[in-house]
């Protein structure tokens, strides 16, 4: 099922899409989509439910991010070898980690506010992994269980205050607004597999990134897992996946975002999300 | 004043140490201690109670984590000067920030679990500061007032995990009770100059940690108004401001935590934490 939330900011009323692309309204039976819709086993409820029962919301109502209360936004670095490459970076021995401020994440059509002072703003088109339950030390084996579904991630990236600052790269990632998540969370029984799904960002039209999930070099189950060995994972926890190359940063010389600038992405069965970048006025 | 959360862990009430030190009940004027209670102005309200018509909770009932639902927990790395020194680093040009996972929080004085692999297990005691309300962009000038209060932390760090993997830290950061917070969360209006208080670690009696925030490099206002250029700050968020000299790594060999070892810290004013080793078995 694609799962969904849509409404203003801070209002916004878990919802799912049905087959003929209707968005239903799923309020009546779920208070949102978040850790605990998964804890409590609402997908199987939800499941058992005649979508043609339910509200039909308006397509065009804006879309929140895909879920709520986000308790760890997990990234994955240099995860695609052209894209370490196109970073000037070896592919890693072992994953790379950082930790995105959940104060980031917003809609997947929602403006994104460049900070005042930045010159170096990127986009990171993603493969979003959305934890279902409880993850503590899990195997490889076993680390798909542990997974609700996937969603699109942009992974907006601050170079300068990722890189060229005193660290940690969550400098330049957690910037509010630089976390788009959706539009959909599409639960794993619809993924039919995780490493074999085109992913792509256009800027201003001209397509930028155009990989696929199949040149990951850690795929998802390890990353679970490998995660899983340094701390726990709770529901409704997103890990991003790392991004293909096409970056700005890979350009030479490097293409940064500016105002005025759109940004397009999606992911094969996800979704697409669409960003117009404007520029943060105190 | 000085407040807490006591019960069983997820069961925590709200509560207040009053000048006697009797620990009373606030479950019946607010819900938690968390961003929202001091987003919502409870701490005005709390001032205008007469204690000691609040029921008296057992002083020997566990003691939660100061603060629930945190948002971030950020912290500032080699803040010291000479604890820089003995990590073998430079005192940075500007502050290094780094994410401690928020699934890593527990309660002052519960048991801290190694995870199984762990061989570098460390102790750093620290400032930590409560966010009390929305910051973004804000002024040294105008930072303080922003912070709701202070508490002990300790950020434990597997040394290993953290720089011995592939980066980043927050690998060996955000394990699993590597979070221990309070006792209290100590309110600004008690606290006359967090610039100038005692600050140390003991471990098994010995103390190993014995420093003051004076000689912290970048102070309090200076790092809330540092952040807020790279993310917005919200009520509940934790900002932990680095640790002064004495960590395990600093020892010459280095000395690391073992099953059994019992640390005791405490910074002026603010309470103290005690905690004992021991290792997650799964």
């Amino acid at each position: 099922m694609k799962l969904l939330r849509v409404g203003d900011l801070g209002q916004e009323k878990p919802a799912i899409l049905d087959d003929a692309g209707v968005i239903r309204d799923l309020s009546a039976h779920v208070a949102d989509i978040d850790g605990d819709f998964f804890a409590n086993g609402n997908p199987e409820k939800i499941a058992a439910l005649d979508l043609n029962s339910l509200p039909v919301l308006d397509n065009n109502l804006r879309k929140g991010a895909v879920i709520s209360k986000v308790g760890k936004f997990i990234c994955v670095g240099l995860n695609y070898a052209d894209h370490a490459a196109e970073s000037g970076m070896d592919v890693p021995s072992e994953p790379v980690l950082f930790m995105k401020a959940t104060s980031s994440i917003i809609g997947p059509n929602d403006t994104v506010l460049m900070p005042p002072k930045s010159e170096k703003s990127d986009w990171e088109v993603e493969l979003g992994v959305v934890i279902g339950k409880e993850t503590k030390y899990v195997s490889e084996a076993d680390a798909l269980d542990h997974v609700a579904g996937y969603c699109v991630v942009n992974d907006l990236s601050e170079r300068e205050f990722q890189i060229e600052k005193e660290g940690q790269w969550c400098k330049g990632k957690g910037c509010d607004t630089f976390g788009p998540i959706g539009p959909y969370l599409v639960t794993t029984d619809e993924v039919t597999d995780s490493n074999e799904l085109d992913i792509w960002l256009e800027l201003n039209g001209e397509r930028v990134q155009d990989g696929n999930t199949r040149t990951m070099v850690y795929k998802v189950p390890f990353l679970v897992s490998y995660i899983s060995q340094f701390m726990s994972l709770q529901p409704g926890d997103i890990i991003s996946t790392g991004t293909p190359p096409g970056v700005g940063l890979g350009f030479n010389p490097p293409k940064y975002l500016k105002e005025g600038d759109v940004m397009r992405l999606g992911i094969d069965g996800l979704g697409e999300q669409q960003q117009k970048v404007e520029r943060y006025k105190a």
